[in-house]
């Protein structure tokens, strides 16, 4: 199936330039629905660059507000953004073959490869039932994810604006989007273990990505795991005992917080090492957290998640396949290998690519940044930083910077969710209308996605 | 000569750790000589961490000072400080092989190899010659430049001052050390475009490297240039355009310096172009230049200069490759050619671990700075970073954490350099005692150094 990546669909367009169209116009359908006067609460129109931005943020999951969400909206225009946050976490090619399957008609070629493409699935014969899967456990997960918070919100909001707060945040979470009806984030819920055990819970099986549910779905068949699948997990976990350990130390387990008791204040410790990557609920405001703290959020924040999943950033196994790269280079080995298996050289190198023109567009981003937005007296680099890099990691974090974005800055930030959602390659492989390179070295091994 | 890399010499040490250790020993004689009571002006025993941060920052050609190198150092002091940066700015294997050669001995083979090894000479049969044209060319410069440099300082300083200042601040700059014996780097000459001019003419002879140096002064027997040199020159004749360019949107060409004409403003744009990324002097402090423009030296001085100068940093031509990989594979082209000439894929492999492996570096010290140092309020996270960066490029550029490091910042900063100035591989490599990995793939083309 590898050849057929380099299709041009229909001759005209190429297969990344369809998704990023497709992409695209969803977002475009969501700014002419929130520029309306019913999106808004007061029932006035939202301006274009706002109802764009937020569609755009809402597509992407990023969560990223320059108007607040619960104030701002009406109930339609709440709606809106939960639909587009659907249809960017589970992605735009899953729905176009569910529309396909509802019609009773058999999905065609062109349809299957958008897929593949989408899910970064390379060897599925049969997308349909792979979508079918992704789609029933997404919306199994996000349901009883929506019955849990229920047990917790009920009791807060009564049962009608309870049902919808639970719909919302478990559809947010799972879908990492970090939109929120409050007008802090989660800071009030710092105390209550349970609701935020839930949120990780549904956070970390939306960013844990299809191939990686579907492996774990199919092991009592095929007791098989793709080199994929093991890769992923395991950078997964040891990132987040790792960002446990780093914010131990940096917040030193929020013990200025009186308020809380000991197992309350290593809960949101755990929230935290969870959450930053792609997710972009919190606890405590980055604001408020040491340096060292937030210079490790930027780190986590340009990660992100896993492939193939809701998550942004550079991805856990690019991360992971680098480290290990580095590793065998100092330590005089030739091959990259992992749990008996050989990265190939195309993956490894496409690994670095990404990195490296994601370092560029991101600095570029920054320098650019310095130059249209108003930095307030004594803020320094990070007020900058930390939001470009948000924004790629579709983690929606902020500084302070993004409510106060100027237009041209919106427009960018947009591009660095676009990219950070859709993938660097597919975004620049559609503006320069070129195909995939042809791997120079191809070993009979196997492929771990990066991104 | 490839296989010669993996020889143990004496069965005992790798190549990689002589090197290190031989760079180490000249430290360590550097930081007693500090340390002596004779080394100060008010003859007191300079403390061991301060004499030793000097010692390194001198040998690895930074120029970071913790104490004020013209109001601590006696005229031995700073004789020593001289002499280190000479050492480094060479490399302390071409005065290994000069001594030999005065001794009036055939150069051995091991250093031979040592010497092609700190050189990143892979293919010369003759080290002795070009280590001879290495420093005859060095001394020539530095000698040049240091009269220049008398026409200025004469009339300033009268003879005896001028003299010493003069060699003084040949050496520097040749060297790319940015040491200076003035209170606030060259501040003072900002009207003095000869003085600037003639001070970026050393820093760039010094910067272009060794092998440069050799293509260009054999062009008129063999007219060959190296893939090395073509490349070398590219990116560094590019980045200073492209600096120019970039500071003079940040900084306005200084347009609020109102005592300087127009003429002056812009030879400190250039100034500024051509010193950041590894010199270290300045004539705009860099607390007082835009946050743009300070974003902007930051990428500048992990860039570094050429690989087999004085520079540090990740270095010019890693970038220029990395450019290009990054072009082609956008474009969907297989190869990464560069004027009609193929990069091979372990160089690109190389580099791309490079890159990251010093990200990784950079940003575990970022991180355990933030917890060891003390950070002024309203400093940004760029009070660690720019720093970090300056001593990693070996610049020496400082927004005011050097001289207030605690003496773990101290040792991490000496850390930093060390691994700028020597090499994030040969320091790897000693440390894990490991050779270099075998190519994988093998094309019958031209290596280009990447630092
Ligand atoms: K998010
Ligand atoms: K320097």
């Amino acid at each position: 199936l590898r050849g057929n990546h380099y299709l041009r669909v229909q001759g005209k367009l190429s297969l990344p330039q369809i998704l990023t169209l497709g992409f695209l116009t969803i977002i475009l359908v969501g700014t002419i629905l929130l520029s309306l006067p019913i999106a808004s609460r007061d029932g006035t129109a939202t301006s274009t660059i706002n109802s764009f931005f937020t569609a755009t943020s809402a597509t992407c999951v990023t969560g990223m507000t320059v108007v607040n969400t619960a104030l701002h909206w009406s109930l339609f225009g709440k709606i809106v953004i939960l639909i587009l946050v659907e249809i960017g976490g589970l992605g735009f090619m899953t729905f176009a073959v569910l529309m396909f399957v509802f019609m009773r008609r058999k999905v065609d070629l062109t349809t299957q490869l958008l897929t593949q493409q989408s899910l970064n699935l390379e060897t599925f014969a049969n997308t349909r039932s792979v979508v079918f899967l992704v789609v029933r456990l997404s919306l199994a997960i996000q349901l009883l994810g929506a019955l849990l918070l229920l047990v917790d919100f009920y009791p807060r909001y009564g049962l009608k604006k309870g049902i919808g707060f639970s719909i919302f945040h478990s559809i947010s979470a799972f879908c990492n989007a970090g939109f929120d009806l409050f007008d802090n984030s989660l800071v009030r819920f710092q105390n209550d273990p349970y609701f935020l055990f839930v949120l990780t819970i549904l956070i970390i099986s939306g960013s844990l990505g299809f191939l990686v549910w579907k492996d774990i779905l199919l092991y009592h068949e095929d007791h098989y795991l793709s080199l994929h699948t093991k890769l992923a997990l395991t950078t997964y976990l040891g990132l987040i005992v790792l960002s446990f350990g780093v914010y131990l130390l940096t917040e030193g387990n929020f013990s200025e917080n009186q308020h809380l008791d000991f197992f309350q204040r290593l809960m949101n410790t755990y929230f935290m090492s969870v959450t930053p990557r792609t997710a972009g609920f919190y606890t405590v405001a980055p604001t408020h957290i040491s340096m060292g703290g937030m210079f490790f959020t930027m780190i986590l924040m340009l990660i992100g998640g896993t492939p193939g999943s809701t998550a942004g950033g550079i991805k856990t196994t690019t991360v992971g396949i680098l480290l290990i790269r580095v590793w065998a280079t100092l330590r005089g080995k030739r091959d990259a290998t992992f749990m008996g298996r050989r990265f190939t050289n195309s993956n490894v190198s496409r690994s670095l690519t990404l990195v490296f023109l994601v370092a560029v567009v991101l600095s570029v981003a920054t320098l650019v940044l310095t130059l249209t937005e108003k930095i307030p007296q004594h803020s320094g680099i990070e007020y900058i930083m930390f939001d470009v890099v948000s924004a790629f990691g579709t983690t929606g974090y902020t500084l302070g910077l993004t409510p106060h974005l100027t237009v041209i800055g919106k427009l960018i930030f947009a591009v660095l969710m676009f990219m950070g959602r859709v993938g660097v390659f597919t975004v620049m492989y559609s503006l320069l209308n070129s195909k995939r390179p042809e791997d120079a070295f191809r070993y009979p091994k196997e492929n771990v996605m990066i991104g």
